[in-house]
């Protein structure tokens, strides 16, 4: 039985229309021989609208309760599309992930996958059915229901193709992964084949599409994700190993973000408990810090600059106003106005000088380069916010990010 | 601990306002000492939207994904009333009829409670948790999810008593039980309290409030019924075993109703097949007969007349038309404009002369009766339609129903 899981997202059903269509893109499927999983999340709004009514009836609701409710937008989506696939002629049968025994830690709202039993769903392929899965969404052992958080439908369907050794395939409302946002560089160009490192870096840095979590999961199983359009015809990206991948490109792909701010604080002084302390207190008031840069000055003195999302920044003011009072001595910045980019491919760990010809780029169009880290597949760097535009064409031309 | 099982209609919860106003009234119940159980139906027009939907991806939609997108309705409003619970200081918890096991029948969109497993619910309540439990939905043994059809919530509702050994108060937008539909008869008497015979008789007549099923059922465990308004906070009605009503009126209530038609069949063989013919056929249609009467002429031939529901008219009308070239001598009519008319009361059984008391104030008023049946404690009769609210008024009067 070749099997394959097919994961349509909130847009792609957001009508019944649409519903409609997408069982023709699965009767399609099916037609072409496989036994075919379809993992699906919420109609467009839908979950919109629950959490309306949930804010209504309580300015902070229960965390069960949320999930009670959530559940239920894949529900709908589930039943209507089975409903339209037997319609249509093809024998279909929607389960939600209590009924597939989608097991998952008990932490409402941001559960995790800890097993799914495929029993079920292997019964209803032998019976010749096409099988309608809720995304996002599991059972506690003590069966609670619960729902996985942000890329949680991608993450069914991945860890769902996984339990089934099938192949799985993602369809969203882009034709796959770009070097770049085209809504950012025009004609980026659409990637045939992306590796999970690279995507995962590209998912950290926002570029949306798919979420790292999902990537991650993929990766363990060496599972291929098949990344395309869900009513456009087109080709679309693989996310596979690396060494699947038959050309090796230098950089595979940009991103760019307003997002950040940066933080500079000079004049700590220079001993091993400040770095600790320092973002300590971030973390402990949930700010995450993407880039980090730290020198000692010939003074002994240490000088730490950071990037920080853009939402947290007075939580984080409150916190360097208050190191200000106890060390008299340290000066702090804060600006507002940055942006960040990266770019991100395996071919950095065999190609070395990508940095130098990045720092090059800047220099010979006069833009200051504010702070620069880098991984082993990664270089971000900061620059004022309104050369982003700039930047960004500049690095698509001389890396070939374009078509 | 002393439980008490509340059932919410889904216009007592169809707005996020109305279901903070339920939470109040349930936590006053609760500050009382009680244990409380609530069964939720979805909210107002959920239902409808959601069928709506269906039939717009599949003319007859799969019953089996029918009810798998129903239960979604009931899931949203239990969700929303924990929450407004537990925002109100008051720890509640939510369950599916998937996840107390409430055992049905596979019979989609009409099953029956085969059995409910009360442990999860004692446990929440041992816990002082107040439980908000999802009408009209059940699940089968092989885990489909099911739907109780027509009276399903409050058919949960009594069931979950029986099991529990609870007392069952039964809310919605009535003030309790009448006489006759007050819109019918102006002054019609609320009743304290009236005999489970009584009121599925009265349901069957199809005096709203409460469905048949729900009746037997707490009849089969004399489980007393209180039947009272959500918001208005007046005394309502207790549904009840006979011999707990302290005074037996004559005739406890009264419905009529313009939603028959009549069909009066003359001129048949009068052979013993005939009539198991004529009603088997019917019945083979799904058209539901309620009146029946029929006689043997001088000349040894059968006259046949009967009601059945105006939605049926055109069903009957074929098999009428097939009948006739069969038995060409027969001759059969329809009339359509007809109003049926009832009274109901336990005080038949010992007080004789009901049915003459009828006749004689339809004689005094020039009222033909086109059609007469009895039973132990009913007494219906047809009139020309023009004729209802005259009728609804005289026997009002005559029996003492107003106020």
């Amino acid at each position: 039985m070749n099997i394959v899981v097919q994961k349509y997202g909130g847009t792609s059903v957001g009508t019944t229309e649409k519903i409609k269509r997408v069982a023709d893109k699965i009767i399609q499927k099916k037609n072409d021989g496989y036994a075919v999983v379809v993992v699906v999340s919420a109609m467009g709004k839908a979950t919109d609208h629950l959490i309306a009514m949930a804010k209504e009836v309580s300015k902070n609701p229960d965390s069960r309760e949320m999930d009670m409710l959530l559940t239920t937008g894949e529900q709908v989506s589930i039943a209507l599309l089975a409903m339209a696939l037997i319609d249509k002629g093809y024998p279909a049968v929607s389960y939600t992930g209590h009924q597939l025994r989608i097991t998952t830690s008990s932490a409402h709202q941001h559960a995790r996958i800890i097993d799914i039993d495929p029993a079920r769903v292997d019964r209803a392929l032998r019976e010749d059915k096409i099988v309608v899965v809720a995304g996002f969404q599991g059972v506690t052992e003590e069966q609670a229901y619960t729902t996985l958080g942000r890329g949680g439908s991608d993450t069914s369907a991945v860890a769902l193709a996984a339990k089934l050794k099938a192949s799985c395939e993602i369809y969203t409302d882009v034709e796959g992964i770009y070097t770049m946002d085209p809504r950012k560089l025009k004609n980026a160009r659409k990637l045939q084949s992306i590796s999970y490192e690279e995507m995962m870096e590209m998912a950290s840095l926002g570029a949306g599409v798919m979420h790292y979590r999902a990537v991650e999961l993929a990766g363990n199983y060496s599972l291929p994700l098949y990344v395309a359009s869900t009513f456009a015809d087109t080709q679309g990206t693989m996310i596979e190993g690396a060494s699947k991948l038959m050309e090796q490109t230098v950089i595979t792909g940009m991103a760019s973000s307003l997002d950040d701010v940066q933080i500079t604080v000079r004049h700590l002084p220079a001993d091993a408990s400040t770095l600790y302390r320092l973002f300590g207190e971030l973390a402990q008031e949930e700010i995450n810090v993407d880039m980090i840069s730290q020198m000692i000055t010939d003074a002994g003195e240490m000088h730490v600059s950071c990037t920080i999302p853009k939402e947290t920044k007075e939580l984080a003011q409150r916190i360097m106003t208050r190191w200000q009072v106890e060390n008299p001595q340290i000066r702090w910045e804060l600006n507002l106005d940055i942006a960040k980019v990266s770019v991100v491919g395996l071919g950095m760990r065999t190609h070395s000088g990508i940095a130098a010809r990045v720092f090059k780029a800047m220099a010979d169009n006069d833009i200051e380069i504010r702070m620069v880290t880098t991984s082993e597949i990664r270089i971000s760097w900061v620059v004022d916010a309104r050369h982003e535009d700039k930047v960004v064409l500049l690095i698509g031309q001389a890396f070939g990010l374009t078509t």
